[in-house]
C-alpha cells in the first residue's frame, strides 16, 4: 500500500501497477525464512535464491565501522558482481565489531550456503542485523541454512517468511512490488526490507533487497539504485550517516546497457514504499510525518532542510503530543545553515496554510491540534526562494521509543 | 559544585577558588528576578545592573532564524559595546518568528529598562527564552520591569532570584563563580545560565550571562569568551547548530589589552560548570554522561567524535536503561566520518578498560551494567591515533524527556 502522501510522487508513472508479494512477485525468485535460534523463539534467517546469475549493485553504509558481512559482500561483488545468485541474511546478531573472526564467520556463512545451493561462495551476498559486538553462533547458522535451503519456494508466502526473518524491532514485515510495461514486456520490481528506528542520529540498521526480472547492465543498475536510494532511504536518514550494517542490494538479469523504460519509476516506487514503511514502523512510532520542502533554491537545500525537520527530537516529540508547535519546525530548518530566508518562508499543515511569510500564524492552535490528530501528518515548508523541492519522511518520538531502546536485546 | 569528571580539566589552575553566588559573587553587580505574569505563577523576568560601563562580548546562535532580542542586542553592542550597563531577560516567550513587531517589542523592553535605570537604551542587552511565534505581553513586561528595578540588590540571594527567573524547563537555577589572583589583585568571574534540553538536535534554548570585575579590552574579552564557549557550551551542542535564541554574553570593566593572568582559567571553569549543570539538568535526564576522546589525530577529530557520542539517541537511551551496549557508542563515533580506525580504538567505562582494540570485550555485561548504575557515567574512547583530546557532556534520553516535550507550554 502506498500512502496518499507518496502517491503523487509517481503520478507521472501511468504504466506502474502495484502488485502483491514483494520479492515473491518476481518470477523465479525462491525464498525462505526459518528460526535458526540466533534470536529466541523467532525466525531469524532468510535465504533468497535468484533464477540464474544476476548483476548486482549495492549502496552501503558510509559509517567508518562497517560490519563484517558488508566487507565480505563487497569482495564478493567485486569478484562475481555480474553473476550473483543468492542472499543470506540473519537477524539477532549484527556481526559488527567482531574483528577477523567476524569476517571468517561471514565467509563461512556464504560458503555453507553456496555448498547447499550448488553455486560459488562469491555468488552469495551475506547480511546481518542485530546486536553489535557479538559473534555469530555458527553452529546454529549452519543448521538453519540447511533447513532454509530445503524450504526455498516461489511466491508471496515465502517472501513474507523471508521478510519476517530479517526483522529486529520491526512490528511488521516490509514488502513492496510494482509491475511495469516497457511497451513490449511486463516486468516486475520487488523488494523486502527491515528497519524501524533508523531516523538519524539513531542509526538502527536498515536492510533492503530488491530484485527485478528486467535485464540491464550492472552499471545501469547501480546508477538507478543510487538515484532511487537518494530519493527514498536517504530521505529517512541524514547524509548517509548510517549504522554499521545498513545496506541496499539490487539484482537484475544481465542485459543491454540501459534498463527498460519504466524501470526507474518502478524501482523508485518500491524503494519509497519500503522507506515509508520503515518510518511508519519507527520504533515506538504512533504517527508518520511527511515533510515537503518546496520553492527551494536548489535540490540540495530542499533535501537538507527536509531532513533536518524530520530529524529533530523536538519536532518529533511535539508530533507525538499533537502539539502544533511550528516554531520547532522552523528552528530545525534554520539550524542547518542551508540558506533559509527568515522573511520568505510559509508553512502548510495537511494542505492548510499554517504560518504565512515568516511570522503570521493562520491556523489557530485548536485547528493545528486537530490536524495533528491524524496518524499521517503532512507538513510543507515553502521557502519562497526558487523552484526546487524534496521530500523527507519521519515519525514521532514517543515514550515507547525510549522503552524499546533503553534495553535492547535480541 | 564541580563534578569530579570536570575537576581534572583545570588541575593546572592552582590559584582558582570556587566561590558561591554566581553573578552575585561579582562585587557591585545588582540583580533581581520577579514574576511578571509572562509565565503562569512563576518568576519570569530578570534584571542585572552592572557597576558602571562594561565592555561586552557575545557568542550567539548560528541558526538562520534568530530571535528579535538577539538582533536588537547585537545592534546595541555595535553601538555601545564598550559601555554596556544592564541585562533584561524574560522566560516564557522567546520573541522569535515575531517579525517587525518582535523587534519593536525587544527595543521597547530595552528603552523601558533604560528609563528606569537612568542609562541609555543601547546600554541594555535583551534576551528571551520560551515559546516561539508568540508576541511578548508588553504591558506585563513593563510592569514587571518597574518591580524588578525596585528590587535590584547585590549578593547571592538576588542572583538566585535572577537565575530562577530565566528558567524554562530547568529543574534548578544555574550559578557558578570562581575567584582568582593575578599576583596582585583578587578578581571574580561569576555567571548565571539556563538550559536543560539543549543537546543537539534538540535545540532548546541556552542562555548564559557572565560578568567579571577583572578589567580588559573588549577584543580580549571576546577572544577569551570564544575559546571558553568552544570548550564548554559548544561541547554540549553540535557545531553551533543551536536554537533561535541561544546566546552567551560576557562583561568586564574596560581596561588594558590583555585579561589578567588567571582569567582564562576562571572563565573556563565558570562556563564548563554552567554547561555541565545544563546536561545534568537535561530534560528528563536521570544520568550525566562525560565522553573523553583521547589519542586523536587532532582536536577537531576528537571534538567531532566526542559530540557524536553524546548526541546519539541510541547511546542516550542505552544509558537510561543502564544497558552496556558499547556497539552504539562506536557506531555513533564511526558515523561522523572523522577518521576513526576500526582496528585501533579502545573504550573505557569509568576508568575500566571496556573494549580493547576494536573487538575484544574486557568488561562483562554484568560489570558494564554495574558501572552504568552510577548517576554520572564517564566514557573514554581512545582512538589510538595521536595525541589530541576533547571532552563532551551529555545526558540520557528518558521517557520523561518525551513527556516534557510532547506538550511544552509556558
Amino acid at each position: 500500500m502506498v500512502a496518499s502522501s507518496l502517491s503523487k510522487n509517481h503520478a507521472g508513472a501511468t504504466r506502474l501497477i502495484e502488485v502483491r508479494g514483494g520479492l515473491g512477485a518476481v518470477p523465479g525468485v525462491k525464498l525462505a525464512g526459518v528460526a535458526a535460534g540466533i534470536k529466541k523463539r523467532k525466525s531469524d534467517l532468510a535465504v533468497v535464491l535468484l533464477p540464474g546469475p544476476h548483476v548486482c549493485a549495492s549502496v552501503i553504509t558510509t559509517n567508518e565501522i562497517k560490519a563484517a558481512p558488508l566487507l565480505v559482500s563487497e569482495q564478493h561483488i567485486a569478484q562475481s558482481g555480474e553473476a550473483m545468485r543468492a542472499i543470506v541474511c540473519n537477524a539477532g546478531c549484527a556481526n559488527a565489531c567482531t574483528g577477523e573472526r567476524g569476517e571468517r564467520d561471514a565467509r563461512a556463512t556464504a560458503r555453507q550456503a553456496a555448498a547447499l545451493l550448488k553455486i560459488e561462495q562469491t555468488q552469495v551476498i551475506v547480511a546481518s542485523t542485530g546486536v553489535i559486538g557479538v559473534y555469530l553462533p555458527m553452529d546454529r547458522v549452519v543448521k538453519g541454512l540447511e533447513r532454509a535451503v530445503k524450504d526455498l519456494e516461489e511466491g508471496m508466502d515465502s517472501a513474507y517468511n523471508a521478510a519476517e526473518a530479517i526483522m529486529t524491532t520491526d512490528r511488521e514485515p516490509k514488502l513492496a512490488a510494482y509491475a511495469f510495461y516497457d511497451g513490449k514486456e511486463r516486468y516486475v520490481v520487488g523488494g523486502i526490507a527491515k528497519g524501524s528506528g533508523m531516523i538519524a542520529p539513531n542509526m538502527a540498521t536498515m536492510l533492503a533487497f530488491v530484485v527485478t526480472n528486467a535485464p540491464m547492465s550492472r552499471a545501469s543498475l547501480l546508477a538507478e539504485l543510487r538515484e532511487a536510494t537518494d530519493a527514498s532511504f536517504n530521505m529517512i536518514s541524514v547524509d548517509g550517516d548510517m549504522s554499521t550494517n545498513d545496506s541496499v542490494y539490487a539484482f537484475a538479469p544481465p542485459g543491454e546497457e540501459a534498463a527498460p523504460a519504466g524501470f526507474s519509476d518502478a524501482l523508485r516506487a518500491v524503494t519509497r514504499e519500503l522507506a515509508y514503511a520503515m518510518v511508519r514502523d519507527g520504533e515506538g512510532a504512533t504517527k508518520a510525518l511527511t515533510v515537503d520542502v518546496t520553492s527551494a533554491r536548489d535540490e540540495a537545500q530542499a533535501r537538507t532542510i527536509a531532513r533536518a525537520c524530520v530529524n529533530s527530537n523536538l519536532v518529533r516529540t511535539a508530533l507525538y503530543g499533537e502539539d502544533p508547535n511550528w516554531g520547532r519546525i522552523i528552528a530545525a530548518a534554520g539550524s542547518v545553515h542551508a540558506g533559509l530566508d527568515p522573511q520568505t518562508w510559509s508553512l502548510y499543515l495537511n494542505d492548510h496554510l499554517w504560518v504565512d511569510r515568516g511570522a503570521i500564524e493562520v491556523l489557530s492552535e485548536a485547528e493545528g491540534h486537530r490536524e495533528l490528530e491524524n496518524a499521517a501528518v503532512h507538513v510543507r515548508l515553502d521557502l519562497g526562494l526558487g523552484e526546487a523541492a524534496a521530500t523527507a519522511w519521519g515519525c514521532d518520538l514517543s515514550r515507547d521509543y525510549v522503552r524499546i531502546n533503553a534495553s535492547y536485546r535480541t
